[in-house]
């Protein structure tokens, strides 16, 4: 599972993290998900639901919308 | 599982699928999934994963930001 779109959004996700200094376990604490999930879906590799998309977006203090 | 993100989420698509006049079967054909599934997810029944959130969205000729 290699998609683009996936590689895509995890992209977003690291740039918004590291702009807010996190390490993925922060973020994975702050967004209540598994530490690893968090490296998985930066690196495209998880094809995330939108409960989670939205977990993470909200860890990020971000919409969704601006995810993408 | 009825979260208000995958309600909304199943709003729009109900929102964009109408103004467009497509039924639910015509949309899953476009979007190759399966017919049951699109009314699965209009209700927010659905905890959509990214890769059919794409798909969905490219039937209907919107980009995924615009669908939140």
């Amino acid at each position: 599972m290699k998609e683009k779109i996936l590689i895509q959004f995890g992209q977003r996700i690291r740039e918004e993290r590291n702009r807010r200094r996190l390490s993925q376990e922060e973020l994975a604490d702050k967004a209540g998900v598994h530490r690893t999930y968090i490296g998985m879906v930066e690196r495209g590799e998880k094809n995330i639901t939108l409960l989670n998309i939205q977990r993470i977006a909200q860890a990020l203090s971000r919409s969704i919308s601006e995810m993408f």
